[in-house]
């Protein structure tokens, strides 16, 4: 039996703020070998980005795999002389464990770790279990989870439905599981002018009065109403720069950036072609950057939501909501490959100074975890 | 009789950057008063701002009095090392003088005090001429002109016209002089709103829509249509700026600076009042700080426009446009007293490196200043 809080407190004593491992996915993948897992590292480089160690684990060999998949790397600690212990050694005081990733997310890899080993104490599992776990998904996100899918299925190896572990709880254990994203777009919009004296406008050609246009036509329409599992979608202009210092002077370019978070809708291309048409429509020259940090996707309500949903009222007394509200998560890349919802901690503390979990939250998501996995592979609930 | 070129010469040596007097009223004043003027040094001060000196002299005491107004301050020289000369030593070369000032504005007046000698050698003058000179043009213009007026209302010194020796063309002597002058109201405008993640936007109150829709109002309003004498009004916005580096945070305040140069069909209160109630009617908290550099003045063609586009023509064979554009002067004081216009040297090398007139130039402006005062005390022309 493997104890979660203890489990925890060992991820959390390796450093692993990303792209370093620190010994992470070492002692991961010594707990799970000796449950019986086949372990396979993939370690993924890429010109002008960190190598990144990531971790594919499968017990068993047939069908149906159910996949838990999370992170064990971090975000930094911030400023580490406001933490009231040492990030990375995992204290426990009045029933809180305090440190960075005990909610986001070692806390909940450890829960998961604690359910198989109470699952496999039951006796053999018909199917089979596995995780999915990434050392870059607080970082670029390029040598993790994207290219850990493409492997998987470029050795045959498939999963059936996936439970990501993220912090999908706001402030209670059980109240929201997370059974879809809205995508994000981000924006850098620069409008060309030339530069002049306020005095003698006809010599120059102020760039200001277009961006505002642009902006002006990009916030007053109204993207979608939203549907039955998002909320609409959604334009916020995050800053607008010129840098000009003198009155008289009319500047020769204007900068603006804008994020877009957007439901199932929408998508990339045709968010792009509106932005595109946009500026086409009020003229002259711009230059237009945008990246799309992943598209939206649902898992509608189903198998893996009724799942989730069963096992946490049972161990809770919550029914949780199932939301597709906040930021993104790798759930964004897995989806193209099968059913994926999430559900882990409260994220209040994720990313904070002195982040931490309650023990008893870490407790009863083993228990849920094991809920969940004795229902998929026992229909015991 | 005085010679213009070397008295121009003799004003540039003294280095008068303001507030800086450096001498520059004394030699002037030295040789008004060889001339016959009555001097009389105005200076003023007022807490935080520099001490200025100037000058009132005055020839005669009977009306009409007519008045040359200007400055014997001068902008700093800027990148001394790019000056080809020493910018205080006045040097000529090849039929050009080079020196801060020369342009803007001691060349004219060193041609009016020689057009004053040489209209005294044909006899005396049936009235008064004077000369409101300050040393606080170039500067905060608190402790000059407005003090002097106001000085000389109080002592009963009454001005019947005014010609302001200003650079007034463009790049030929004798193309334009100015009759009028737009006002200029500059506004800061800071849109308040409350911070935070562009995922959770009912969570936040985005400031930057609330700045589009005002700017978006103001730059799509036309102010008027200009008139016979002045160009319409415009408003330029020179910078927006929120400085928000991260691209999925909602800034807590966004700031935009904009210009009105505005001509008479215009008042600042009203200007203010329709910026005050754009804001207004889009709504939301908001910071306004306004501050007009000046009104809008017209002195419709008519005595003095006639004195000097029939001066200008007779010397240099070309008839000045009047015109209103280009930045501010002090006329725009003096309007409020009696009628003012301006016209002086070739503007091109003003406030920049190696500043210079053609020695012709100053020649000639003696010349037509000359005309001027023949024609107005003599009715010769």
């Amino acid at each position: 039996m493997v104890n979660p809080v203890e489990f925890t407190r060992d991820l959390i004593r390796c450093p692993s703020v990303t792209p370093a491992d620190a010994g992470a996915l070492d002692v991961l993948e010594q707990k799970l070998t000796a449950l019986g897992f086949t372990c396979t590292r993939l370690p993924f480089s890429e010109p002008g980005t960190p190598d990144v160690d990531n971790l594919y684990a499968r017990l068993g060999t047939d069908a149906p795999n159910f996949c838990f998949a999370g992170h064990t790397d971090v975000v930094p600690v911030g400023a580490a002389a406001d933490w009231s212990v040492d990030p990375f050694a995992g204290e426990v005081n009045d029933g809180w464990l305090t440190g960075r990733g005990a909610a986001d997310m070692k806390g909940a890899i450890a829960a998961f770790v604690a359910a198989v080993s109470r699952l496999l104490d039951d006796g053999e599992v018909k199917g089979s279990i596995s995780f999915l776990i990434t050392g870059d998904e607080e970082g670029p996100a390029i040598n993790g989870t994207i290219k850990m899918l493409q492997w998987l299925e470029d050795n045959g190896e498939k999963l059936d439905y996936c439970l990501v572990g993220e912090p999908t709880n706001p402030t209670t254990l059980g109240e929201m599981a997370k059974i879809g994203r809205r995508g994000s777009l981000n924006t850098r919009l620069v409008v060309k002018g030339t530069q002049g004296h306020v005095a003698y406008p006809h010599l120059a050609d102020n760039p200001i009065p277009r961006l505002i246009e642009i902006l002006h036509r990009l916030t007053g329409k109204k993207l979608d109403d939203g549907n039955d599992h998002f909320q609409p979608s959604n334009l916020e202009v995050v800053t607008i720069d010129v840098g000009n210092e003198a009155s008289n002077v009319i500047p020769a370019e204007a900068e603006a950036r804008f994020n877009i978070r957007f439901n199932n809708e929408q998508s990339i291309d045709g968010l792009k072609d509106w932005i595109r048409s946009v500026c086409d429509a009020v003229g002259g020259e711009v230059e237009l950057e945008m990246k799309a940090s992943g598209d939206a996707f649902l898992t509608p309500p189903g198998v893996l939501s009724d799942l989730i949903t069963g096992a946490v009222e049972k161990v809770t007394g919550i029914r949780p909501e199932l939301s597709t509200t906040g930021g993104t998560s790798d759930a964004r890349f897995i989806k193209d490959y099968c059913p994926v919802s999430e559900f882990g901690l409260v994220s209040q503390t994720m990313h904070k100074v002195d982040e931490r979990v309650r023990v008893e939250d870490i407790e009863q998501l083993a228990d849920i975890y094991t809920e969940i996995l004795n229902r998929f592979f026992r229909n015991q609930g």
